[in-house]
């Protein structure tokens, strides 16, 4: 069966998430898709740990053009058509799961209708494992029977917020919001409107897994203040619920150490 | 930083999830610390290609205890203090990823409490990659903004039912369900009665990543009978939304093969 093929086979495009940064979160899959296919195609977001170890002719970096704008999303469904007629393996690799957030989803229908087969390789979420490894689970059977997540980065193109947040406070379940650092406090403030306890535990982890991780912990009504205090800054995973409450019991014991000095942020 | 420990560190406990099934989609971390540990706990929702690897003379099976009923939370707590203060490295080691309804988030705080040392070692959680290898991306940016994650096994010693499916279905994003084959009748009509269109497309995914990996579509007023007709049984992942309908338009090109016949599930 393909889902334990040793090779990256010839015309095939494998959608690879890279795990949110700690290349020992890659999955055994994705790390030897990378070693054996003939051409990645990367931005920025699997971070630097991954990508700097990737051999330079056999990548192409298709986050910024030249100028500084983002490469459109158009011209990298084409690129991956064309390595493919070519006969190339090529590795699509996004930071986090491909499906999550990541336009996997587009890139797989693109890639149906122009007849190219390809393959899936799930990965590591940095919607859970930046706050598991800061010591937050994001569900707790005293906590939280159900965990959202959402993206703070909006397609522009879309009414003036597709996400519903009175409906995801009434969810009664953790919330994790995905590249939410800048609007902070717009969400902070639409949760606390519609009813949410304003001591709800909040937790923003910084660069999740990466060298320098940074974690800044307090409530929905002092987390902005935190935030600006500790210099948060993108990207990084917030996490609203009693479950980000958790990290202050347990964190004395976590042997997980990505951070640095800054990893005692502001509010702990 | 010990993030990137080439050891398992004896007395310390490994809380590591085994993803969701192939042991191509461990990480790289969990694959090594099963090698190189002392002992392993672990119950059967890991999968048989993950289980049946480790070496017998290392593993304990917490699971079911002689008689079938199932080992108490509080026993398994126990245990793996007292291996870590025998100076062994534990792994513990659970389906999926271990803080998406895995009970790791009381594993650490009942370790932290006893002065444990231990490292939380992120993994693909079965929710999202079980529907990505059948070609159901959780989010889509024409059809979800969100994506909530909840269990169809409910604490039973909760009120009737913890979950709030008027606010799920109210999110407007994908519900994805897992463990929820016995309870699907249930929380289908649930979500009807919540609003949801009776056309939303549904898809069961059986033992997602394993052999014989098995899908059943249809929509929230067919899934139940799509799901008598194949026969699907636990494990498996519910999904909800209108990614659910995306896999028609991919699975002629999807390579993920780990289906046996059973995968042209009824409503396909």
């Amino acid at each position: 069966m393909s889902g334990n093929a040793i090779d990256a086979e010839p015309g095939t495009v494998y959608l690879v998430g890279s795990g949110p940064g700690d290349p020992d979160l890659l999955t055994v899959k994705a790390k030897r898709l990378l070693e054996e296919c003939d051409v990645v195609l990367h931005d920025k977001l699997p971070g630097p740990e991954i990508i700097d170890r990737l051999p330079e002719d056999r990548r192409e970096d298709v986050g910024k053009r030249a100028g500084g704008e983002r490469t459109p999303q158009s011209e990298i469904n084409e690129r991956l058509v064309e390595l493919a007629r070519e006969g190339k393996s090529v590795v699509r690799l996004k930071g986090g799961d491909s499906f999550v957030f990541g336009r996997g989803g587009e890139e797989a229908e693109y890639l149906a209708a122009h007849e190219v087969p390809f393959e899936v390789v799930p990965a590591v979420t940095s919607a859970i494992a930046a706050p598991a490894v800061a010591g937050i689970p994001v569900t707790h059977r005293d906590h939280a029977s159900s965990v959202s997540f959402v993206t703070g980065h909006e397609d522009p193109t879309k009414a003036e917020s597709a996400v519903d947040w009175d409906a995801l406070a009434a969810t009664g379940g953790t919330i994790v919001v995905l590249m939410g650092v800048g609007r902070l406090p717009d969400y902070t403030t639409a949760l606390l409107e519609a009813g949410m306890a304003p001591e709800t535990p909040v937790a923003l982890v910084e660069r999740g897994t990466w060298p320098g991780q940074r974690v800044a912990t307090g409530t929905l009504e002092t987390i902005v203040d935190a935030r600006d205090e500790a210099g948060i800054e993108p990207p990084a995973v917030t996490v609203i619920g009693d479950v980000a409450g958790t990290r202050e019991s347990v964190v004395e014991f976590l042997q997980n150490d990505y951070g640095a000095a800054g990893d005692a942020g502001a509010g702990e």
